[in-house]
């Protein structure tokens, strides 16, 4: 709290106006620029001026007539369908991935290349997604939507622009943003795949109750690693060094065998997919998921063991973090038709709470990430729009 | 971010004002008003006003010469050692404590009375506490320290002025607050003894680096319960319901017995006092103590298991929480020369880390909680000195 305040600079008070009208046109477009006034407490020549600047960008739109307070009409200002758009990459143990989105965060272009990406080189692998991320690119371009910058999922912890630590996939240090810039011209940022998957979900997963998202969740993504993304006040939750959140490494079995971390009896290790899998003795999730349809008792056991663990882990996560929900994500979505019931049993059997917080279903499932990441940078767009303005991406297309 | 500032309220900047010279004087005092001014950006007429108010209310102090930027001598102020003290109270399972600190923190009086409260009348309890209060208040008056506020460390949860939930007692609800409050005519608030003992750690502790007190940690007390605060940036992270930091409650025995929580494998249930103290075949964690200086095999192994135990707990605190630091506090801080080794040989082996976060012990071991709680008090009358004026205790003693 501090009672001084900075002389008002001319260049910054713009670029905060900027985003004082274009968030509020996010928030609540359509809208009319009498009400983004009156919401803002903007003067109403400022909001025009600053709504001319927005629209000429190519940030903001009009569209048909807006309700108005006194019952007169008035043009409506939304996002710009074809304004700044986002490029999510995501890499993965088993698959690449890339999603645009609009400014608006609807998807417009999805693709994912599912093979395993343990038994490759890493150079490969890395090639495969700067061409993932250039075939996004032009279909961005086809459909006039400037890319603004990309945002990378990894499996693991990126620290800058380069991937440091990839357990599942063994790899040395990669400097993979440089890699996808050189291939793309984008600015690139890496963030793990457990917390975008989090944010992904937060956004777009609509588990908010009235109108708002929720903001205090940990977020469970099943991949072939066990994520965990802790969202605090709607923030991720990162710790000391950006490793908090690796749900797939809390104790489940404390006489438990070795996991690839290093550690032992981790839900990983005794929850992962590769374990659930082999138990089940089917090769694939889907095959999984076909057998727990067909009844196939081999399979159903094998994923209420899954829950089991899962459970313990979740049971540990409750008495530490006391979120408001916990929502099951990846694969373990998928799953959710079995896993639910064994998972709760579980929880309810470690902790004693006999109302404990609800565990949610993601209706976006292994997707969350990608979506996170492209939301991740139109979200920039919003909060900054002088910032993007101020550096058009060498791939933007569309009207100046 | 907003560009817009609200109309400069007469009263709101006289009260942030004197928050932000009385933060500096406790920050860098002895200091003089020149560098307050320098450091807080206000002019040194204002800074000479504000002081010359902060003098009258008993806040702050002159002593000796402070050193100057240009040499020539000047007043130094200090916090005055009879300014504002703080009430801390704490009840516990087998002891009640109250300490008063003056507005340095510094302890002015510390009494604790062991007793096992489990077998007692709740009334009779908090009885005993209001006369605890009462002799403190008596000691505080004594010294010509004026009394601000009180706060109670409480082994459970509370919700403004109740306290809701006790595992270890098994209490009704009980209005403690207000019993407090009608006892010693203080302004009381509750809050979880393990928060407290955190926040006691964080400022009185010493475990800071280049004279920055650590700001991203858990604390770890073991009292009959085992509780745990979380800090996060130098606040307490409490969770959605209040209820975060329950490390006692976390699952390190998936197949365990059942706990008083109705969990099962809790780590307080196969880590707690009470279980050590049986194995270990003593009778209080004194005689524990003695029996392992004197090498005995049985309460050595006791320890060990207990630091086992510990260790999956805080190998899953680790992995979701990536702290800097864990500092091993209350009858937890007293065992640690027998009980840190077998706790980082668990953490190591459950978390694979080759350098995990240290294992720091809490040089107040028993006391955090209760210091805590009085730091608190005097906290508040620092960030908000005009508060305090305008609300002027019914106990205070001693110059206006």
């Amino acid at each position: 709290m501090t009672v001084r305040s900075e002389p008002a600079q001319h260049a910054g008070m713009r670029a905060s106006n900027l985003a004082l009208v274009l968030g509020e046109v996010a928030r609540t477009g359509p809208v009319s620029r009498a009400r983004v006034a009156a919401h803002t407490g903007l003067t109403k020549s400022s909001v025009s001026g600053l709504v001319t600047d927005l629209i000429a960008a190519g940030l903001v739109a009009e569209s048909g007539p807006a309700a108005t307070e006194r019952g007169r009409p008035a043009t409506a200002l939304t996002l710009a369908p074809g304004g700044a758009a986002g490029l999510g990459l995501e890499i993965n143990i088993d698959y690449l991935a890339a999603m645009v989105t609009d400014l608006s965060g609807a998807p417009r272009y999805h693709h994912v290349v599912r093979r395993d990406n343990r038994d490759r080189e890493v150079d490969e692998v890395v090639a495969d997604l700067v061409d993932v991320a250039r075939t996004a690119a032009r279909s961005a371009a086809s459909q006039g939507l400037p890319l603004a910058a990309a945002c990378v999922a990894v499996p693991g912890l990126a620290v800058g622009g380069t991937l440091v630590r990839t357990p599942n996939l063994g790899w040395p240090r990669v400097d993979l943003a440089a890699a996808i810039q050189d291939g793309t011209g984008l600015e690139v940022e890496l963030e793990n795949e457990a917390n975008l998957a989090a944010l992904g979900e937060m956004w777009f997963g609509g588990h908010g109750q009235n109108g708002s998202a929720l903001r205090d969740f940990v977020h469970v993504s099943g991949e072939i690693g066990i994520g965990g993304g802790i969202v605090i006040g709607g923030e991720v939750f990162r710790g000391a060094h950006a490793g908090a959140g690796e749900l797939g490494h809390v104790v489940v079995a404390p006489d438990g065998p070795r996991c690839a971390c290093g550690g032992h009896g981790c839900l990983e290790r005794m929850a992962g997919q590769q374990e659930i899998l082999a138990r089940a003795q089917v090769a694939t999730m889907a095959d999984l998921a076909h057998a727990c349809e067909a009844g196939d008792q081999t399979a159903l056991d094998a994923v209420t063991d899954a829950g089991r663990h899962l459970g313990v882990a979740l049971a540990s996560v409750l008495t530490l973090l006391d979120p408001a929900a916990i929502v099951l994500g990846g694969a373990f979505a998928t799953l959710a038709p079995w896993l639910s019931a064994p998972t709760s049993a579980s929880i309810g059997h470690h902790t004693g709470a006999t109302e404990p917080p609800p565990l949610l279903v993601s209706g976006l499932g292994s997707d969350a990430a990608v979506r996170g990441a492209a939301g991740t940078v139109v979200g920039r767009v919003i909060a900054d729009p002088a910032a993007y303005l101020a550096q058009r991406p060498a791939s933007r297309v569309g009207p100046p």
